[in-house]
């Protein structure tokens, strides 16, 4: 299949079935960028890569980190991770809270920002230098040393983060948070703020298409058994009230982030990786949505 | 891949774990079944049959006939059908109700009792002879002409449905139901009382692991695209409130039915129905679920 | 103080100050009443009337009815009555679903949709013939062998009363109703289409001003402990959502109902009803509310 | 009619009914005051005292401390208040989180935590040293200098407070918090932790009682509109999710606390002070509760 000609095709579809609407505005970082930007970027398990648009331009990823310190957590914790944090898609952001109420404290799933809150409590409680060694661990399996957090990004997030002291507040008040909120919190944000273009984030996950192995090294960076799952729980809880349509239009599992950003995975096959910033009602990217919906359907290329 | 001896080696594995658990007991039909009863069969789509244990002692399949009056539907409505019920997971029976007056009678998803009676009333008001039509497409489906309705489950179903009665109401308050009350439920407790062996299930379910077509036939039952998506829908809506759990554990698409029923479809290569009545606290079979975590883990076969 | 003078003061101020909300719509008896209709009748425990506007032309009162239901039910079985009835507030009607699910079937209190049905529940379990001994009940408290249930609304009421099909059969699922669903339904509908004018409804809820006791003949009919109770379950379940609202700014024991009549009690002092169709946001009438606290606060005769 | 007589009597009617409850643990200085302590002090308009039991004990009065704070503030911002908070009753603490999210910050009432937070947010932007004038306003109503916080508790609240954090910072995400959350908690811990004897909170509580003027010096401390409002939202919302059983059994205007504390109103009559620390499920002291039924029973005094 010759990938480049249809991605090219699939994007000016996308591009020309309009753009609305609205860019995230809650903190400056991200309301200033063009909504106009749009890029994607795939590599397969050959380690042929495909690219179109603003592929090469840093956006922040947002809670697309979050599945990256799930797995760094899950790699350290085993299965026992599951014992602070569910696997159930969350329904709506209004639902969370209660949900955390008629759940004692624990989190629906590791991807909602509730679960991601307890990821980074986990992380604190077992990592000497949390910052240093996520990031670390970010960067080995990026195969680039250039991936960072974005301090003013991380600043804005906690300055405007009421619902996420709320939240923590919360479920520490359940006991299922060890650490000072402040630490916890301060660690989160430092998460969220990771910046990664689209060509970057690809080869970042590629490893989940490849049952946790580095394509080039060959590393273990999960087990088998561990890739297959964290695909399954991105397929079920990675589009927050949306994961069933994601689910039923595109197929494949992947996470979004309110940045505009999408990385998707075919096990197998390939990673997938789109951004464009104005969002829909839901908080998904417009055009990533899109994108994979035709991209996906054109190869026919869902896991169902 | 020697499938038989690995259904032998996992189902005696899952027999030794205990069968703790309850059997359905709202109505004497399922009350009244044999906690001990356990069946497996699959088929692949090259024509091979593997079973075990009581695999063609027919059983009340349940909610799992849902999946079939949907793709009734859907031949029928097409992507019509998604403006009167939706594609995301339900959370809890108790958000179901929360859910629906938020959404304004639109069920979440067409696998839940909301949703599958909106789904009959759709087959309702399209079909002329509703129950001889359905019964007359899953016989065929099944290639099966015995498969058939079970009036004392039916009537037993209708005497203790004050619930669904209550959810009609409350939908049709929103005018999300178009024909007479009593008509819709008459048909829906129908549908809910098929009766079915592991064996007619698997050989059922088979054409969604064939990209929609009949096996042997050839016939199209879906289209390739309705039946990755019918597949989506199952794999983020098949299992109540552990859908999650289903999709993280076993990573196939399925759906489980209160009589202890489960399929399971591995899109392009098999389907695998288990029976065995004892329930979790979520209502889907204890056994069923542990039978197929165990498979999927020796057969590295999910589609994550 | 001259009650005639004050009364007529307070209807042209009232008057003045607008008319806004709307008439209920969702039976045409109810659509078709003029909206300018505003009537008042007061009625001391010295047998003193005063009356201005429309206070003789008869309404619909609707849920005003179920107090009258309720005392009947209270003096059959005491407070055996609250083992299937509460006495809390009931919040929205949002919460009115997930409450009865919380409270395992059993409603908040006496005077929503769902305390009523199980209170006709209640009186037809315990009366040889419902709908005959309830108006002879209410015809003997009212002292007017004239007050009857109007036919036509009731049916007009059952023709549109999918949620209240909806919250019978969902309390029905938890066994809080003990008769068919179809007779209590039908005995509700009769209760909710009684009609009156304000001069008879202020004429009929008198005997809560007096301790429970009939102002002419000196019958008793809720003792006085009772009748304090039926009071105080007025003050805070008497308004929807908008208990605390009356109680704030009316600060008398009241019920309103949908037909846009308002009866309030001054326990040791007077009755008094008002009659306005057009509605507030929360369903109650609008004038009726504004007289009310402009009334009490002329006379400084609330409760407290 | 002999009250110091009836007190006893009552009293020790309460005393032989058992004490079941527990006592409030979540802090050492509640959790280790005696269970058996048992106290009650009422004042009449005309001066006259009544008391028996532990009446001149000091304890925790918690959240009855939350009446003077809206009382200064409610003076200070009058109706523009209702504009922050409302005065509707909340149900459950469960749905005071869910009513939150539907309100969009707005409290239901100021008597439970989020309104009264929203209330000392509301003093901490008015008062110039809030603490100070605080504890001024209280000690100028007890005319008891004496009257204090309790640091030790303040602190101990403080480092419990992880669902009141959770509260403000969700108010605050809302917009409905003006001021630091650090500064705004402080004060409302302080506020938490005054100390009063039954003798001195049936004194402070006296001019509720009286239309909002002091017994002695004749003083002004509300209107006599601003009184009965104030006595009106007790009414309705003093009692968390009890407030309905309150109204029904006592029949008075009343506000408790969680260290066993309860203050009931007779506008016109009285003020009554109760204290018994162990608690029933609603977290209303149990013997409290008890005895103010029995003795509006007895003296038939309820409003109603």
């Amino acid at each position: 299949m010759d990938y480049q000609k249809l991605i090219e095709k699939v994007f000016l579809k996308t591009a020309e079935a309009g753009n609305p609407g609205k860019v995230a505005s809650y903190i400056p970082e991200l309301a200033h960028v063009s909504p106009e930007k749009f890029g994607v970027h795939m590599i397969t398990l050959e380690g042929e890569h495909f690219a179109f648009g603003d592929s090469d331009e840093q956006f922040s990823i947002q809670s697309i980190a979050k599945v990256l310190a799930l797995s760094l957590a899950y790699t350290i914790e085993g299965k026992e991770i599951w014992k602070r944090v569910g696997v159930e898609p969350s329904g709506t952001a209004f639902n969370s809270l209660v949900q955390l109420e008629a759940d004692h404290g624990k989190p629906r799933n590791p991807l909602i920002n509730a679960g991601a809150i307890v990821v980074c409590d986990i992380l604190v409680s077992r990592l000497k230098d949390p910052k240093k060694e996520l990031i670390a661990y970010i960067q080995k399996i990026a195969d680039n040393p250039k991936i960072n957090y974005c301090p003013t990004i991380a600043k804005s997030e906690k300055e405007h983060g009421f619902r996420n002291a709320a939240l923590i507040n919360f479920i520490k008040s359940f006991g299922n948070i060890h650490n000072p909120i402040d630490t916890v919190l301060d660690f989160y944000y430092c998460l969220c703020s990771i910046k990664m273009s689209c060509a970057e984030m690809a080869r970042t996950f590629l490893f989940l298409a490849n049952q946790g192995k580095d394509v080039v090294s060959g590393e273990e960076i999960l087990t088998v058994s561990q890739a297959k799952r964290l695909n399954a729980i991105m397929q079920t809880c990675g589009f927050y009230d949306e994961a069933g349509e994601f689910t039923y239009r595109v197929g494949l599992p992947g996470k979004s982030g309110v940045g505009g950003g999408i990385i998707a995975v075919h096990p197998g096959k390939y990673a997938i990786a789109v951004w464009s910033p104005r969002l829909n009602e839901k908080g998904n990217s417009y055009r990533g949505m899109k994108f994979l919906e035709f991209f996906t359907t054109e190869t026919a290329s869902s896991i169902f």
